[in-house]
């Protein structure tokens, strides 16, 4: 990973690097880039880019390119583009379509963008059981293989999903041999077009499928979903997950214009303030105290800290272990136990740690007490919450990735004050 | 994604979903599951685990049963369980394999474990360039596909890499035709047997491939890497910056020993606590203000934690940037203009509400204006060191997810204490 190579678009550069490339330039230059783009490279570039970029471009085109893209993409592409764009232009590329397509885009859109149905490509071999091999091997030199072609169908006459086999199969049997006579494959990895594209990235990370058939529930095959899509919604959560621990859900643009990145961000601020707030209110409570015994308010942000820290490495193991199913209502005591001995170990080495700083620094034993009791408390209290917070807001259909820190700080910062402030006033004044 | 399917080993699991069955497992039922798994699912599973469970479930079998595993795995996944065990293990696994299978392994052993050289697969197809399609054919009946097998290898006499012909090309022409007529692929998917593994998870996003030739210096076919493979490397990268920000970069194992798991957070939290006492140094030089007014050891956790957080969201935007390779020096100078822009609007906005509500609170319009300047201050601080400090990390070659919110939180906790400590001392007494 080095700084030093300056991004700019090659002759032939492939799709996903043009998408690349124009994510990485400040607005100006991305709106000039754009416009200095062939109709073909836009819209090969166009599904690899961020909802929030591909809106801000589609806007910045005139209508009539911006209907000549939506002809050159794939429907699932194109459906995309009219959920992001609005009604009036949205009805102009419809009717600009042929009546295949346009057939093809409103299948895709019966389908939210978080489920497979959305995504699906058509681009399927279909064939009736009774051929042989060597009708396949024709048909295929006749028609082509798309890429990420692994398998082929089987449909009865009645046009519903019999089966896949293996092209390797195909490809290893002698060329009289019938589809019917190979092996087909696991039928446990044919999707419904409803699923979740959440499972969908849980399935592929388990059965590492190059492509695999989407079937609707009248048995009918509407297409098939390949590893290039399934690893790009694997990328996008992860993206997700990781921004979503500031707050930054939805911040797909490094350079997003300056108000609407502040707007979005305002709103995780304030959330944060609420918390910072009712730990000042907390802190408020021993006004007297801090008055008294000025130390306390020269070490409360040491024991706050050390809460939040212990909480936030539980809180990232259960996210992590949520989002890849390893946490279950089986595991969670054995874990809650293990988490809380590591609390006790870690908050005992460094309760007694901190408890002699406090000391040599005040020349104030039972100050080191009294932190020390606190640091103790606050990381028991930590692993407890690091590990509750998010298995309760995953049952509430909450994202633990989003609103977990801040529970956690919530609560790791009023125990913090509480313990520390409280012990300090019933023991040092 | 729901908590309540407790996970069960089902007969004829994949090897992933043993791997995935098995690292759910508190520490005992873990090993009562290893034993009871068959010697093939053994082999299976093992590659699938993360290195810390691996080790310990090594350790955990007998010597000669580990000899017996590794007979059945993949070279490079041997090359693996070797470089895990210790030595004297480590020589009787590699006795105990065949001529050929001990040159593989000790290839793979050639190499780190972070480059592409350690994780070929060597079932590669390789043809001479005069073979027809017909004779392609033949040999794929007679010698089988393996998975994800998308093209085919051309080497000449003199054994070396010529380039590949996709599989797609040669089933549409026709059974006479020979390679060298068949177009090549795109020669700049060929890989170099030392090329890091966050190079190879790069280029696979952005190209897209279904398995890619690696080629050492002197032009020698070594073998491939596959899509299957480089997806497992990059939920392995997406883990490991996740884990990072809560410097948890080495915690594998959900149910990890307790002393294991406390020993290595117990770091993270003690180069926090040096942040802390930091902190708590700033405020100490301020114990006479706060005695006087004790308003400002009420309030200022809220000038530390609005810091705090927005600098981490411009932390988590540059951290996402710079692995995924958007941010270069081009662009990092209209970054920061538009990250201080965000900070600046956020700034005042937050600056005249926390005021607001500080004069409100204090009956103290001075107080109001102190807190307002200083959350301001903080909020432009953050946002220039959450940008800068990964950028300068990565020259370093140190890693920003995890050092980066350690040195960030640094600099708003003192930039905040102090300014608002320090404009309180000049304002308020």
């Amino acid at each position: 990973m080095s700084l030093d190579n300056e991004p700019t678009v090659e002759i032939g550069s492939s799709a996903t690097e043009l998408a690349h490339f124009l994510e990485s330039q400040p607005l100006t230059e991305r709106a000039a880039a754009w416009l200095a783009l062939s109709q073909k490279e836009r819209s090969d570039a166009l599904p690899y880019l961020h909802d929030e970029i591909k809106v801000a471009l589609l806007e910045s085109t005139p209508i009539d390119e911006v209907v000549l893209l939506a002809e050159n993409m794939e429907p699932s592409d194109v459906a995309d583009v009219i959920d992001l764009v609005d009604v009036e232009l949205a009805k102009e590329i419809i009717d600009s379509l042929s009546d295949a397509e346009k057939a093809s885009v409103e299948a895709s859109l019966d389908y939210n963008d978080d489920v497979v149905g959305r995504w699906l490509k058509r681009d399927v071999i279909t064939l009736s059981a009774n051929r042989s091999v060597a009708q396949v091997l024709r048909y295929i030199r006749v028609n082509g293989l798309a890429s990420y072609t692994d398998q082929v169908f089987i449909v009865g006459h009645d046009k519903k999903y019999r089966g896949a086999v293996a092209l390797a199969s195909i490809l290893e049997a002698d060329e009289g041999t019938q589809l019917k006579e190979l092996p087909f494959i696991d039928s446990t990895t044919v999707l419904n077009p409803a699923m979740p594209l959440s499972d969908l990235t849980m399935l592929f990370r388990r059965k590492h499928f190059i492509s695999a058939p989407v079937v609707d529930e009248s048995g009918t095959l509407l297409g098939r979903v390949t590893a290039d899509d399934a690893i790009s919604f694997m990328q996008d959560e992860a993206d997700h997950q990781f921004m979503s621990m500031a707050g930054l859900d939805e911040e797909d643009d490094l350079f997003a214009p300056v108000f609407s990145s502040s707007k979005r961000r305002a709103v995780w601020l304030g959330i944060n303030l609420l918390t910072a707030f009712l730990a000042s209110f907390v802190i408020g409570q021993f006004e007297d105290v801090l008055q008294e015994v000025v130390a306390l308010a020269v070490l409360m942000p040491v024991v706050a800290s050390m809460g939040g820290i212990a909480g936030s490495q539980t809180l990232t193991i259960v996210i992590r272990g949520l989002a890849l199913e390893r946490i279950s209502d089986s595991n969670i005591r054995p874990l809650l136990i293990k988490e809380l001995g590591v609390a006790a170990l870690n908050g005992c080495t460094w309760a007694i740690i901190v408890g002699l700083v406090a000391f040599w620094w005040f020349s104030n034993p039972m100050l080191g007490i009294v932190i020390g009791c606190s640091i103790l408390i606050n990381l028991v209290a930590a692993a407890f919450s690091g590990l509750l917070i998010p298995v309760i807001l995953e049952k509430l259909d909450l994202d633990p990735a989003l609103s977990g820190s801040v529970v956690l700080t919530t609560v790791t910062d009023i125990v913090g004050f509480l313990s520390f402030l409280g012990m300090g006033a019933w023991l040092l004044v």
